[in-house]
């Protein structure tokens, strides 16, 4: 019996107490973050198991964990010993979790702090499909009592960005919510999501690993705007001071972290109409229903807010400092690549960590550095056809005998947020890897050449990045492109590039990850990672046109590049993409590292 | 005063006596069809206006027709002195008819048989957005009274088609659809779509122009299938009798085209809890509060009927006969193309008109033809411009002057209909023709190679087609590709290719158009369409692969192609594509026009 059976034994008793027939456990937290904070990692608590996006069900007999395809075999090591099994998601004859449970529990306990409602709706919904009467009770802070040395609740110092920062003050975005508000005929928005509180208030913390969020609510009405934050935790960081007072003078109240009760409360006993407007996307399943015993259920409002799509087109400043942050970032990768290449030349053994570590290292250099904007993904080899490869710190491969090296790599800048991915030959490639190197490169480049007419969405252009592929009967199983944040998330919406109908049009100033790839098993795996910002381009009788800016500036090794697979364009541009990077780093890189970029970008013939 | 302003006067009197403050007019019949038969055509009655898609909308002392750019020139002829006003669909400031008619009107009728379920939820829908409280009356044959001479409804021969011809029984195709009322726990399907009824019982009529479709319900249980037609009418056709005698003996009851709701309420009175399963998008609003009130509402369960999938994907049967049809109609497109050019070349004038006559006569001396798939569109020069030009009878332009020209046309065969678009240079083209015609080949030929895994939708395809044309900013405004029936709708669903999110995907054995053009007002409109089967392809690591088969034997003119701008794949694509042509019709053709085409298919030089 290992420490996480003796856990989930403990919950058991609770759960016998209680009279709970099963419990399910989610990945997220209260805010429905991609990255939780410790405090709310309860699966990796209770079983082990430290990978995403899973779900852990509990019985009086029974425990399983539903993980999907990308931890199929870390998830059977981790859960070893646990008494958990593993269900693998997507396998033939592997059932939801909720059919599965649906014979075994009439009773089933989730945390409705950690589900939003959309997801509680949709567990209804699941359970009676499957045709069972199943009562489910939301518990907060299910594991709480029973978690000895829960992590808190996390504070870190809050900063301003100002204008000059970000190019919009939180006035201006506050009142543009306001008349949103007005239009939509509610007396207040109340807001969830990190990244959409960060970005209207102008603020960031680093509450969140890679994320720089501050854990908080907020409740705009016409007259407030209350900042529901941890301002009661030993937060007498001299910043958060500066920058609480600093929100105060621009009108926005600070509040208590779990005070909004209250606050709704007050406010609505004034106005026995008072509405609210929430996104139950977002909203999690507790203070969802709470706001619907405090003013009634049918004034609270549902739909998307219009911060998610203000927030994702950004505005001239953010551009120009995105422009900044790719050019800092092209030179922490082209030092990087430098001593990659120098180093495995040189014969010196490095593992992928050592290389992690020292590209860290390279981008912790730069002026305005906050950290990684994830774990950078550091494989060699057969390594790299994991797409979500995660580095070991001891024991990882040596970089030197592979053949291909992938590095999917960004950081955190007070002036942006960047993201890159390079596929690095540092030996002799077999014709098979030079073939795959090559068609994943033209789908990348086919997508960053697009010119489309303004009401396009991503998933009518994702083809132009496999087509390549498709037509060798190749392809990848992710995404094409995910929205980037400004010195926010990594990942965000609501554009994206991939096969999903994600009717939102791709619109200027949106800017989306470009990053075709490949993985073969225990062979190689091959990604090439560009950011694009949507452009305008020009209008004619045709249509209103919009094109892509290449943000990213990093040259991309041509030899592995087979030329005659590709067109006299895509080289063209290839040649093109790669001289502007030389021209525009050199200047910026020591002298052997620039002499050794321009060789690294010579041209490669064009066919005529 | 015109004939049609007298005739709204007649409707505005039946208006007042009935209290109605507004009537809305459809340009659909019944049974949903795109091309209605005359009786239905009650907006050219009223109206004059004689294109399709229209809504004609009277009130006390005004009236509107809303028409789509298709239509705005003709419209606005057709109109004058009808007293009513044109609304230019789409235009900025055109406001949508429900908003236009909402302040004015408490009491709105419409014609409840001429629209479907789903558009009189949508009208109500419309309405309320608009915040206004309207009544809406449905009442069928509104115009009916007042209609002197109105056609009646159309009775034409029935014939069956055998298993031979179309490769799955009727006994069989009912047998699936009662498995699936198992599954849906209903115990009816009542079917109203004239191409679904014609394939489920393997019959076809002609009664609707270009449709080869049969006026008629069917009611399908369990134990019987019942259909209701037009029997007690003059329709003592030998191919009849001998039809509804097949049908009765494989256990089809004939009943009476109005029998529906006398039938379905005796089958009721039986069983209490009867249910019968209908689509929404088909069934007329008349039709299905008819069902509400026999069965009661909960007892009317609504959904997409598998029917339309089934019927898109062919059977091999059929698909060996489409092959057949393609051949003909190819035969006939080369020996009207040879004429063509010999005639044009030899000075002799021929108008737009002539040249589709000549045309038909081509397509009707193939054995098995039963008509077009839909009117030709054969236009010269700036006419091509217009997407649906229709050829007037009489002073239609010369074809010799232009130096392209389009024809766009179909056949039905008893073994296939048919749809084909070539653009033909008949004289020296600008450079601005040549380049806008390889582009929209281009577009047509990379397509035509696409390769993609099994579960790719129509629009994620879509932008194949219109790659070439958008990195040159120009684009056209229509769909790629429109599903073709077996002997039946020249149009047909459920899948497409266009910019619309249809999360069909396309599925082998699926016959789908692919046609990419553009149109430059008073100056040319260039198109290209081949018919594509969907069909397997390989399997491997990465998934099911499918591809396209061209059925289109006809061959596509280089004259006007610039090599330049094409890739060495889409030049042997092209240059494989015509010797195909030649080698599998020039057997079939007469001696001089065999050799003419083999000139005409000669390759053009692959760059290397």
């Amino acid at each position: 019996m290992n420490i996480h059976s003796h856990r989930t034994g403990r919950l058991r008793e609770t759960m016998s107490a209680r009279g709970w027939d099963a419990v399910i456990v989610s990945s997220s937290d209260p805010h429905n973050s991609e990255y939780p904070a410790p405090r709310w990692k309860t699966i990796e608590w209770l079983s082990g198991f430290t990978g995403e996006a899973a779900d852990l069900v509990i019985t009086a007999d029974e425990a399983g964990l539903w993980a999907d395809s990308r931890y199929f075999i870390q998830a059977a090591a981790e859960l070893e010993g646990s008494g958990i099994t593993l269900f693998r998601k997507g396998l033939p004859g592997v059932p939801p979790y909720q059919e599965w449970l649906a014979g075994k529990a009439a009773t089933v306990a989730f945390d409705g702090l950690c589900f939003t409602e959309s997801q509680t709706e949709d567990l209804h919904e699941a359970f009676s499909k499957v045709g069972k009467q199943v009562e489910m009770v939301s518990v907060p802070d299910l594991a709480g009592d029973i978690w000895d040395g829960r992590p808190p609740i996390p504070v870190t110092p809050v900063i301003t960005l100002s204008e000059e920062n970000v190019g919009e003050s939180r006035y201006s975005k506050l009142t543009d919510l306001r008349k949103y508000m007005l239009m939509q005929e509610c007396d207040a928005v109340f807001l969830s999501a990190l990244d959409d509180i960060a970005w209207l208030l102008n603020i960031r913390g680093s509450d969140i690993e890679y994320n720089p969020y501050v854990i908080s609510y907020l409740l705009v009405t016409q007259s407030e705007a209350v900042w529901f934050v941890k301002k009661d935790s030993p937060a007498d960081y001299e910043d958060t001071k500066d920058s609480y007072r600093e929100l105060e003078m621009d009108g926005v109240t600070i509040a208590s972290y779990d005070g909004a009760g209250d606050y709704i409360s007050a406010l609505s006993s004034d106005d026995g109409d008072f509405s609210v407007l929430v996104d139950q996307d977002d909203l999690n399943h507790e203070m969802f229903s709470m706001l619907g015993r405090i003013l009634g259920p049918e004034n609270v409002k549902t739909g998307h807010l219009p911060v998610k799509l203000r927030k994702a087109i950004k505005n001239r400043v953010e551009i120009e400092w995105m422009r900044t942050a790719f050019m800092e970032d092209g030179v922490a990768m082209e030092n990087f690549l430098y001593w990659l290449e120098k180093t495995v030349g040189a014969g010196i053994h490095i593992t992928e960590w050592d290389a992690s570590q020292k590209l860290t290292s390279f981008r912790a250099a730069i002026p305005g550095y906050r950290g990684n904007s994830f774990a950078n993904i550091s494989a060699g080899g057969a390594n790299a056809a994991l797409p979500h490869y995660s580095v070991p710190e001891s024991g990882s491969a040596g970089v030197g005998p592979a053949r291909l090296y992938l590095v999917d790599s960004g950081g955190q800048y007070i002036f942006g947020t960047t993201d890159i991915t390079r596929t690095v030959p540092l030996g002799e490639c077999t014709y098979l890897e030079k073939e795959d190197y090559t068609l994943v490169l033209k789908g990348m480049i086919d997508l960053s050449m697009a010119v489309f007419p303004r009401g396009t969405a991503g998933c009518h252009l994702d083809v132009l990045a496999r087509n390549a592929l498709w037509s060798r009967r190749r392809n990848f199983g992710h995404g094409t492109g995910h929205g980037i944040g400004f010195y926010l998330g990594v990942h965000e919406g609501p554009q994206s590039i991939r096969q999903n109908f994600n009717p939102q049009p791709l619109l200027p100033g949106m800017i989306t990850s470009n990053e075709p790839g490949i993985y073969r098993e225990n062979m190689h795996g091959i990604r090439h990672e560009n950011v694009l910002l949507c452009v305008e381009d020009t209008s004619n009788g045709f249509g209103d046109w919009l094109a892509f800016e290449t943000l990213t500036v990093c040259h991309i090794d041509t030899s592995a590049v087979i030329p005659d697979l590709m067109t006299a364009d895509e080289i063209t541009w290839l040649n093109d993409y790669n001289r502007s990077v030389f021209e525009r780093l050199s200047g910026r890189l020591f002298p052997e590292v620039s002499d050794w970029l321009r060789v690294k970008t010579q041209p490669i013939p064009v066919r005529h």
